[in-house]
């Protein structure tokens, strides 16, 4: 049998940095637990421009849409801010989210116990939080035509287009609704129906995949700035969100945010099955490259150590395995080991991304 | 001299209620401070339907053309779930926005200190702020055509347009850029301009007319899902928040309920001035209808009076008025006095929404 396959994608910024430390877990699980990758690596974003003046050469893209998982880091920094927007490294994220049309985006939005305190939010409000958002990931306004910036008259105007068919809608329906029954069996649906007819098909399709095939979860509706609301005031009322892509964008980020453990998050991005079986599967940590502290070992590791283990969960059926990764790093935090971001503003010495990532091989 | 005219639209759910209380504020003005207004009444949201099968009468509309000020309560409620789109309550005030050309819609999140515990966030994040939310009102993809359900093949498909000119997004760039000279002089516009093309426009029209008519003023951009993530983090790093329609349905409900305020914050949506120099106004609350208290005696009106001192500042040009209005909404809540909505859940007996009318009128 040919082991699995991972292509690694750093990207920019800070990606290089927590990557190195997801290769040092990847090799632990070579070394002991007879889990062998095959590791290729490539570009992404910025990088990938700087080399090629594409910020995702078609090779790489071939490459993702062969391998079993890719594991991406980051993208972007001010360096490319100037740069045209078919060219910004965004714009290599997102073809490859479009391409292997990664559908399903899943944000857990969860509090560590030992960072409870790092939250703005209240103690109680957070402690113990443990939900999912299901963002799509593939359609939307993101992707919708007509797009672009034209003139008329005398006048710029700019145009974007929110497109969401019956089939996009249901099929991440069905992720979202998936997923409950593995965990509070809760999908609260957010759009706006109230101003968009995007809104009232998103809210009739998921209705009727619910009634259709998903009856025993329990299925409620809100509008996307209630939710916003809802979410900032007692987030705990929520198992599995399920959201459209620019809705799930600021929804996840808050979210993730109201935590306090932004630099812990991870997420996957699944698509349709492989030959294989396997989902096609893009991982990433949530936050981003963060340009102002890269190439410093200021950055936390553990969001991209917790995509890998998604990928152990969701790519490779391995959930022993990721529960063994995810223990890891509560215990590291348990301990004590806090990289810069998780300090506030205490006089406490942090560790460095590579004394995080050890800490972590160690654990296991 | 004529007296300015007022138009008053209490809508639906705690509507009524809270409007009722704001008749005693208006009267008040009329008595003791030689301030009277002419004072018309009229139906909109699902109360209009109810009665005429259109959520916004012709004639109301006409009215509220003419009118100094239009204050509305609040639309919707779930007995209207089930009508068609085009007539559901929402389109009402959304027609009133639309055809007035209400293209401001000013949101001021505040942290009153009385009630600072009573935020999810922590009491150091939210005491004392006091930002203001300038959204874009009427325009984005709360109007863009196309837009509607059609069928493709077997399939139905859900279209919404996001669509801003250059005039659009310019002119809510001013009053963002105005309200900031006379507050911190710092404006946070924020976007997707990395998604998309209508933020690429947003953030440079933004800049132009910045760099052109305000250079004084501090300018920053964010993201507008990293903007989500800031507010939850540190609102108090923001002044004034410059953002499209969609955006600031959702960021400025995050904000407001952040604040621990909700049922205290007022709105004014502006247009350009009338023949009188007056600019087209409507004032709301920023809470809903609440139809699950509505009837009962326990709705907080202060949101709804605060939304008339906003009357008070920006339709009539009396300041001082406003400030002693908003000031007896201070004294009211530094003396105890508490509806149902204030109290969280200690043993504590709230005031009814007309002993919390009553207690402000008493504090002028
Ligand atoms: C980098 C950007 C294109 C991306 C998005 O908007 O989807 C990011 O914010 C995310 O949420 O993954
Ligand atoms: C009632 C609804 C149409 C409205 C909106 O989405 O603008 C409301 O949420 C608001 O923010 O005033």
């Amino acid at each position: 049998m040919t082991n699995p396959s991972l292509l690694i994608l750093p990207g920019d910024g800070i990606g290089p940095e927590v990557m190195a430390e997801v290769r040092k877990v990847i090799d632990w699980y070579g070394a002991k637990r007879g889990l062998t990758f095959d590791v290729s690596e490539d570009l992404v974003g910025g990088c990938a421009y700087d080399k090629h003046g594409t910020p995702l050469h078609d090779d790489t893209m071939a490459k993702a849409q062969e391998v079993d998982a890719v594991l991406l880091g980051a993208v972007g920094g001010p360096k490319y801010d100037a740069l045209d927007f078919s060219v910004k490294p965004e714009r290599g994220l997102l073809r490859l989210r479009k391409e292997m049309d990664l559908f399903a985006n899943l944000r857990p939005a969860q509090c560590f116990d030992a960072l409870a305190d790092f939250s703005s939010l209240k103690k109680d409000v957070v402690a113990g939080l443990d939900i999912m958002i299901v963002r799509e990931l593939t359609s939307g306004i993101y992707f919708g035509e007509p797009r672009g910036i034209h003139k008329e008259g005398n006048e710029r105007v700019g145009i974007n287009t929110q497109r969401y068919t019956e089939s996009e809608i249901a099929r991440v329906a069905r992720s979202a609704f998936e997923l409950a029954r593995k965990r509070g069996n809760k999908v609260c649906s957010m759009e706006k129906a109230n101003v968009m007819e995007s809104g009232i098909l998103w809210r009739d399709v998921v209705t009727e995949v619910h009634d259709a095939e998903y009856p025993d979860v329990e299925l409620s509706h809100m509008y996307a700035d209630a939710g916003a609301m809802q979410l900032c005031r007692w987030p705990k009322q929520f198992d599995v969100i399920v959201t459209d892509n620019l809705f799930g964008d600021l929804l996840s980020d808050a979210a993730a945010m109201l935590t306090g453990s932004l630099g812990m998050l991870p997420s996957a991005s699944l698509g349709a099955p492989m030959e294989n079986g396997r989902p096609k599967a893009l991982y990433e940590p949530v936050h981003g490259s963060a340009p102002d502290i890269a190439g410093q070992g200021k950055a936390n590791p553990i969001a991209c150590v917790l995509s890998f283990a998604m990928a152990l969960r969701y790519s490779f059926d391995q959930g022993a395995e990721a529960d063994r990764l995810e223990q890891a790093v509560e215990k590291v935090l348990a301990d004590g080991y806090r990289t810069a971001d998780l300090l506030g503003e205490e006089g406490k010495e942090p560790v460095s991304t590579s004394q995080m990532g050890d800490a972590i091989v160690a654990a296991l």
